[in-house]
């Protein structure tokens, strides 16, 4: 059955406008390294790495052998209550030794919306725990992305995300507050009140709203906010995690020490479905202690599903051993380099970069970013428009210095191209 | 660093009274069929197929070799917009050939919670874009686990689910209905208004809840006062979907016709985390026509990742080949004897089987399930405590006669020592 050719009528995409997302379908059927291979043939450069989590570039041998050998000596055992299975007790292990929290314990899940639902749960469990019942309300910041589930859509802070169900937000204890601006945060809390609000979840990036990096000043500023009003702060590290901005995780390069890491995408580099959650003694203790200790009554049946968490351990043996996350290092100086001359193309309203090895090129209201994202895909270089018509740029971690110049370049050719 | 042994010192299991779970950890390492290995190189027979899903059994080699050949070829690219992969679009065209909604368009996701939180958030959509504001709310059954995202944790059925946010329900909008008394049902419709309800979601036969067969009429009559009443209705067959009560899907069997179907599970028996929902062309054909058809703003990173696609066809494939749907259906009814003399037991206050290959044994108050379920494990058969103090049932489709007695004779004889 799999080898006929499918009609594909079934799929519908997400995010999609079906009828152009079917009228332009374009099929990848390969991948090694930076580059994919369509289904007519053609060689393209990932320059966003799928949505920015293959940084180990696609089509490694490795990762398929470990998933081949824990599949066939057991592809996964649930982790409820007692049960436990090797592969996710190394991985907890390793990701609360390499992460920023210190004495982490590690939630598992499939993804980045899996880990925001929980870390947004257990922050108002927490709140309840301490005998804080008012403490409910989870603040973002204006453009973020925090994954689609009900908790994710609520706190989005693109507003097309949380706009056609009905209500203002699915889970109504929500605000928005600035993204760079910690002063302005700052008076939201006093308006909102701090002794309401349980927890502030920010990107330390903000990827799909745009590649925004963190102004001077201002994850400090929120951390700061956070613990002199006891609100929880909840680094989404969901692209930043895994060398995306030259250090293990963000929180490390601005030195922050959030209460909860959510993580996904480069933890796998997408090899498998897989999230986590890390969170810190303050939260976690209560629950570890004790005969009556409670029962966090959360979990998914793929929680630490094994093959998954076999693939993530040999994801970041490969990330340590080739040293991508220095790698990453270098290319974000690279990049910037790059696509500096863009800033003064006359298409071009910004370019934002600097802040990891991924760049947003922001293009006057009225270009069609569509239509340019199109053409460096028929010049061979996959990118794609996020939001506010910006064109992402974040490629894998094994992408060369020149492939880097080739990106930059062909989105210049297509600006000039539009032009006349 | 993944052959030394975990100390697993790290890891936050889901649902877990966690000092409980650290001091009887039970690590499985292998699996073959219907039975498993522990770290201390027991053997025990899988009587849950681990959380409901180990559907075609441990280890089997064939999915193992073509998730390995896909991960070679290309482990995944997104699907987000005209983007797709092969496998994706097979899956696709295949879950709507095979399932109960004529004409369906499918979305993928990465487990059944995933599904929950999807589908709660089209009906809403759907409303909507009806010009019907108003229907916002989504119902479902005492008992009902539907996941727990946001979503999920709000229409639960279950309420040490939904409890201890500070709220009711994170996302108000929802209520509960009787389990399986259709009359008391069309009372609670009238009295919220069907005008303000956009869906009720219901497992065929509902699981965590304790293996609760759909009464006489219940499930017709369930849809018969969605369709008098313009309200969506939703079959969540992430246990009953894919063979679990010897039709491929649940609704097949008691012959209905949803307007979205949730699956997960048995979709790949596990071997990677995926999910999906079954949509009616009632639902989607606005999002599929004409230049201005609206998108459903939603998506996950990995929605329709190549390799799990690649495994649920393999899945679907060894399903086919073998058999083991009505292999299902043959085992429902020997299960269903052996647990007959349970029944009559002491300790026993209700056995719930004939609803597919499941059974709920479920103990008297005050009898010590989790004792009752570890004397079994000691013995070498894995069963688990679900709600209400019932033992689950409800094992691999390779399961043999032999070894279904063995399930029901370890439990008898727990309970019996148990008593003495
Ligand atoms: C910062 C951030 N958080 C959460 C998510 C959601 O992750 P997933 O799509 O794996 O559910 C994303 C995905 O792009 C993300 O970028
Ligand atoms: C009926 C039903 N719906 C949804 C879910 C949630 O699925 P998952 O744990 O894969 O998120 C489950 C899991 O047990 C289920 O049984």
């Amino acid at each position: 059955m799999a080898t006929t050719k499918p009609t594909g009528d079934a799929l519908w995409n997400p995010q999609a406008q079906m009828p152009t997302a079917r009228a332009k379908r374009l099929v990848l059927t390969g991948g090694e390294g930076a580059w994919l291979t369509s289904s007519t043939g053609r060689r393209l450069l990932d320059a966003t790495a799928s949505l920015w989590h293959a940084n180990i570039g696609h089509g490694r041998a490795r990762l398929a052998d470990v998933a081949y050998h824990q599949m066939r000596k057991l592809e996964t055992y649930h982790t409820f209550g007692r049960f436990a299975n090797e592969p996710a007790l190394h991985l907890a292990d390793r990701l609360a030794e390499i992460g920023p929290v210190p004495d982490a314990k590690v939630m598992l899940t499939s993804g980045g919306s899996d880990s925001v639902d929980l870390a947004c749960k257990l922050a108002r469990r927490h709140w309840q725990l301490e005998g804080r019942p008012e403490k409910t309300m989870i603040l973002s910041r204006v453009g973020a992305y925090h994954g689609l589930h009900a908790y994710g859509t609520s706190v989005a802070g693109l507003q097309y995300n949380r706009d056609g169900y009905g209500t203002s937000s699915l889970v109504p204890e929500t605000a928005r507050v600035a993204t760079n601006d910690i002063a302005a945060v700052r008076r939201s809390v006093a308006e909102i009140g701090p002794e309401n609000i349980a927890a502030i979840i920010a990107e330390p990036v903000i990827g799909t709203g745009g590649v925004i990096g963190p102004a001077e000043g201002y994850l400090e500023g929120l951390q700061e906010l956070c613990r002199s009003h006891d609100i929880l702060f909840i680094a989404d590290e969901v692209i930043t995690g895994f060398g995306r901005t030259g250090k293990m995780f963000a929180s490390h390069r601005w030195d922050i020490q959030p209460d909860m890491v959510t993580m996904a995408k480069g933890i796998t580099s997408g090899y498998a479905p897989l999230g986590g959650v890390l969170v810190s003694p303050r939260i976690s203790e209560r629950f570890f202690e004790g005969a009556d200790a409670p029962i966090f009554r959360h979990g998914l049946t793929y929680s630490g599903h094994a093959t998954a968490c076999a693939v993530a351990l040999a994801n970041l043996d490969v990330i340590d051993e080739e040293g991508l996350v220095e790698q990453a290092g270098r290319l974000e100086t690279v990049l910037a380099k790059a696509v500096e001359p863009l800033r003064d193309h006359e298409l071009v309203e910004e370019v934002r970069s600097g802040a990891g090895f991924m760049a947003g090129v922001h293009l006057h209201e009225g270009i069609n970013g569509d239509a340019i994202a199109e053409a460096c895909t028929d010049a061979g270089v996959l990118v794609r428009v996020i939001h506010d018509n910006t064109l992402q740029i974040c490629p894998p971690f094994v992408t060369t210095e020149d492939e880097v110049e080739l990106i930059a370049d062909t989105i210049t050719q297509a600006l000039d191209a539009y032009q006349h």
